[in-house]
């Protein structure tokens, strides 16, 4: 065992022909191979997908907790009980938690946005609560993520300059109080965490060159990029991310919150983005559609009900080479929950796949052609 | 590999003190340690439990399908293209199916019983189909079940003495014809199936003694005690049981459908019983009831929520040492799948648990003094 402290990244290899960097995070809860897709566990479960399954047949390496989800259920006092959000789930390896904000605009039924910070009501009583960037911290403490992330807040898609300038400009203030709170509090359970500011900004090249340079200056052990993905086209959130990466520390993880599908996370990449997470495996595998290595599969389609072939040959995973197209058809077309957890978790375990496949392929110099070709054929509707 | 071939019991041990039996069951797709429970896979799957968790955690020898569910959906021709239901669904071991006969009036929107069969309409589209019980073992040949049941009526409790021998008298022809059919009929993948016939004749001693004379005469490899566990008292449903134990043949393996709760399987293996199937520990999983090795917990009450003992330590079983009683019930009360799979792999875990443990004792000679202390603390309330 080394030695417990702040988190550490070793980059080991950049590409050549991209951005694309391939690397190792190092925390107290063990080790991250980089570029990293983290798996969403919203209220303390990925869902559908049990612990045992994300080691085995995931292979995830670190998985996310919402500090809303998990602040209004179980509550901090259940959490602080159990000795942090690990324990209670029954999950070693690293966690990252949000910070609530995100949620806080897009669940919520009402909120009310003050310097102080965001007084909401719970989406599951109508309760009303409040969160700053001090309690946001306390919160994320007692919950015990091992990267958590600064308070900020999320504009919408599109927001015009005036409001995306002033957001931005609120979210840095209050990311001063996030690590003014954080510095004077201790870890809890016995290991590092470790806080990670958010780089917002809306669509503006100049607001976005800023955040960089505000975020960067805190000099944490990482940076995340915030607010994209939110409805803006592809193409500029690629712009936009390419730009956020330029202007963050080389020698920093980079993590893109909420991104996205296959080639969106290649793509990002292939910029210099470290991190990922998103819903979109877990949800869209309960919806019935399947990414895999031949492309996108809806699996409720009549076209698929003789198919006895496995879900997805192309790489090596227990799940996906186990249970054909045809019996998953069949168990979403009759509402059987296990259809739930083999979609869930063959998308998750794709996109591990997909994240460790660039990890080699940037390390052996054959990324940028491969994730070419494949960003055509993982968009192919099969 | 032994030859392919019908079912064979191994009777090893009968307990002194009790109609216990410790013995084993050889089908094509492998041995059978009873007395078993057999955990319920209506459409394909034990609902929220996938197929590796079926093996690594509930310890599962065999299961069940409903033939009911399985014609209607995904449909035989679906099934026979897969090769059967055990490709479909990739399970290795034995299945036992039954014949459709209880579903169709349990599930069916209405029915009609003549000589010739049953006409029901399907609960999923409210289209008709006829089950004789010549199609019915056509029907489970091409489900592939290593197991399958006649096609009997399940008279309601409580049926008058007319009714209930009449039903008996035309379940007993219905028996004739399905043996006619299943004589004339081969296996279809290669391994041998074996037909059960059920015992029948509602709550009436004179009833049950008759049909169990009739069904031993069939001597098939196996028989089951069906029509009861569907409302009489407890009490009633025991007297019952050993009535047909006593009838039925000490050297073919018997199997009371249905049933029951924990306690209800520890007092009918003191019976005679070997095999049991029953809904009530997935159901009732779904439904926050945890059956333990202390007894009866309610997961989704207030006082487990600052509990962090695991579910129950009283046994070995990688699930529900790991899993904590706050966390579970934060699933549950969240609505969380993963709450749904716990539940149900726990409380399947726990059964097979029971029925290995009896099995362990009745060969030691420790059963009957066991399965007395148990029954108490089995149905305590926690």
């Amino acid at each position: 065992m080394r030695p417990m402290g702040q988190l550490r990244f070793e980059l080991h290899t950049t590409a050549d022909d991209s951005q694309a960097r391939a690397g190792k995070i190092f925390t107290d809860h063990g080790e991250i191979e980089t570029p990293i897709f983290m798996p969403v566990g919203t209220a303390g479960s990925v869902k559908a997908v049990s612990q045992a399954q994300l080691k085995t047949d995931v292979q995830a390496q670190i998985i996310l907790g919402n500090t809303y989800h998990l602040y209004l259920r179980p509550s901090l006092d259940i959490l602080q009980s159990a000795g942090g959000l690990h324990k209670f789930i029954g999950w070693d390896r690293p966690i990252l938690t949000d910070s609530g904000g995100y949620q806080v605009f897009s669940l919520a039924n009402s909120r009310k946005i003050t310097e102080e910070g965001v007084v909401f009501q719970s989406h599951i009583d109508g309760s009303k609560h409040l969160f700053t960037p001090e309690n946001v911290m306390d919160i994320q403490r007692v919950i015990g993520g091992d990267i958590i992330m600064a308070f900020d807040e999320c504009p919408p898609y599109p927001s015009d300059f005036p409001y995306a300038k002033q957001s931005m400009q609120l979210t840095h203030r209050w990311l001063d109080r996030c690590f003014k709170r954080f510095n004077e509090t201790d870890n809890k359970y016995g290991y590092t965490q470790n806080l990670f500011p958010i780089v917002q900004g809306g669509t503006y090249t100049d607001l976005r060159r800023e955040s960089c340079e505000y975020i960067a200056a805190a000099n944490a052990s990482g940076n995340a990029i915030g607010g994209l993905s939110v409805g803006e086209p592809e193409e500029m959130m690629y712009a936009l991310t390419a730009l956020c990466c330029e202007n963050l520390p080389v020698e920093k993880p980079r993590y893109l919150m909420g991104v996205g599908t296959p080639w969106n996370i290649l793509e990002c990449i292939s910029l210099g983005i470290d991190m990922f997470d998103c819903v979109m495996p877990t949800r869209n595998g309960r919806n019935a559609m399947l990414f895999t290595s031949k492309g996108i599969i809806n699996i409720d389609n009549k076209k698929w009900e003789n198919d006895f072939s496995v879900l997805d040959a192309g790489f090596d995973s227990p799940v996906s080479n186990y249970y054909s197209k045809a019996y998953l058809r069949h168990l979403i077309k009759s509402k059987e929950i296990l259809g739930l957890t083999i979609a869930s978790v063959h998308n998750l375990a794709f996109y591990l796949y997909l994240v460790k496949e660039s990890r080699r392929r940037i390390i052996d110099g054959t990324f940028l052609s491969w994730k070419k070709e494949q960003t055509g054929i993982l968009k192919t509707r099969l």
